[in-house]
């Protein structure tokens, strides 16, 4: 059989919960995952690798040490390893996030915002 | 200074060739390509990675040996390393490719339709 398309709209209707990303799709060792982001996460990094987040709908903005960058549905941004960063949006966004396989949401700083991993829908 | 926003309508607008995948962004030793696609492509496979589209506009069908799969904006597909495929789209379509460095468009099948790689705009 050929491998099964996967639909934004129809994913994102089976969970609402904000800051818990959802696998969708696996590519050799990286995921692909979605996830609705509303107010503002932790400051946090990932020491062992890059991740790429894709806006879908909406607008976020990720905060930096020394700077911020606002992004729109159609844009993407690839935050490189190690460098600290702070998503945040006022009004509910979608986002897709390509990390690998086992990338904790909240990296090294942990807390209450860790989302449970792996979890496919 | 903060990592740079990669606006995709912005990156369309600086090419106009089909089947020609431009990169836009890296993540590790991925790459991520914007290609316009009109038209029929070859049949292949890439035998050491698998291969994600993502719709950005219009419609995109890839053809298997096995079946065909329908995607239009908001969707995906990840194809996995070995499998023979063929894209097509009868009205110009603008994906995302995500693959790693240095897969070449055509896979093991070469000929006229293979792009230079590794072109960054």
């Amino acid at each position: 059989m050929p491998p099964t398309r996967i639909n934004f709209a129809d994913k994102f209707s089976k969970f609402t919960e904000t800051f818990s990303p959802k696998v969708v799709a696996r590519m050799n060792d990286y995921e692909f995952k979605l996830a609705r982001v509303l107010g503002e996460f932790v400051w946090h990094k990932h020491d062992e690798t890059d991740e790429t987040f894709v806006i879908l709908d909406g607008e976020l903005t990720i905060d930096f040490r020394d700077g911020e960058v606002r992004l729109a549905a159609g844009e993407m941004l690839v935050i490189p390893k190690g460098v600290e960063h702070r998503p945040r949006a006022t009004a509910e966004c979608r986002i897709m996030l390509i990390e690998p396989v086992g990338t904790v949401n909240t990296g090294d700083a942990g807390g209450q915002l860790t989302a449970k991993n792996d979890v496919w829908i």
